[in-house]
């Protein structure tokens, strides 16, 4: 039923290539991720709340949001280096956590026919190891939770 | 005499790890990255001009600088995601000429006794084949010739 998600890291390479198909127009996913109102209603996994606390979605701007569920708070940012409507996001993107290691993502949006779009992210870290520790710590989880919470989101706008 | 530009790039990978030390204080060589009027004198090889066209030094900012010479134009452009005061800049970097090829720098500055310092620079690219390319067309040349500028600089002011 769902769209697989794709995940593709060449083992001690430093970057991982994510592809999801969703069933919405690319129009529809794109503005998933520049609305900080729909962004935090699927970003993350499961069900923890996220609060947007800096968003200014431009090539040159940034973001901020707060994570919280029981077992505490996390917090995520990064800049915008390119925003191109219906086509391409280049972002940073820390885990205050682990300060100072900072990822870099392109993100692709393409048209499908029927309707619906692909979403490829290439998605770049500092090293073969932080790589490593965001999978061991549920990268894949995180992402395929939150993409079929997008999913339903999709869905209920179509 | 000069400084050696050590860059240490496993074959295979995609980040390099370059370092250089300078015969300057700490807080001479990072406001020598900070401030546009110092920047714009030693960035790049040979004697080409560059002009700043937009500097916004601060987590969060960004910049982008023109180079001309007698071939032609090369512009830049990038986001800071990390400013800490002699101490750490992580930002990304754009040639124009190779649109959406974007890499990440994580430069770290050190202080030495003697009040000499070290640069440190992790650069991240996005795959293999764009460091490659980077390389083969003056990468090393570019950051060489620019640190030897600095070097100038940095003395000058001393």
């Amino acid at each position: 039923m769902s769209n697989p998600l794709v995940i593709d890291a060449v083992p001690g390479t430093s970057y991982a290539d994510i592809t999801r198909e969703f069933d919405a127009p690319v129009a529809d996913l794109f503005r998933a991720h520049a609305d900080p109102e729909l962004y935090k209603q699927w970003i993350g996994p499961g069900e923890e709340h996220t609060e947007i606390t800096h968003w200014d979605f431009r090539s040159g701007g940034g973001y901020r949001f707060v994570q919280r569920d029981a077992d505490g708070e996390y917090a995520f940012r990064g800049v915008f280096h390119t925003v191109r409507e219906n086509e391409l996001i280049i972002q940073t993107f820390e885990f205050e956590g682990w300060p100072d290691e900072v990822s870099i993502d392109t993100i692709r949006f393409e048209e499908l026919p029927g309707g619906r779009s692909r979403l490829v992210d290439h998605s770049v870290f500092p090293s073969v190891e932080v790589l490593e520790n965001m999978q061991a710590e549920g990268m894949e989880r995180g992402m395929r939770e939150g993409y079929e919470k997008l999913d339903r989101m999709l869905a209920g706008k179509s």
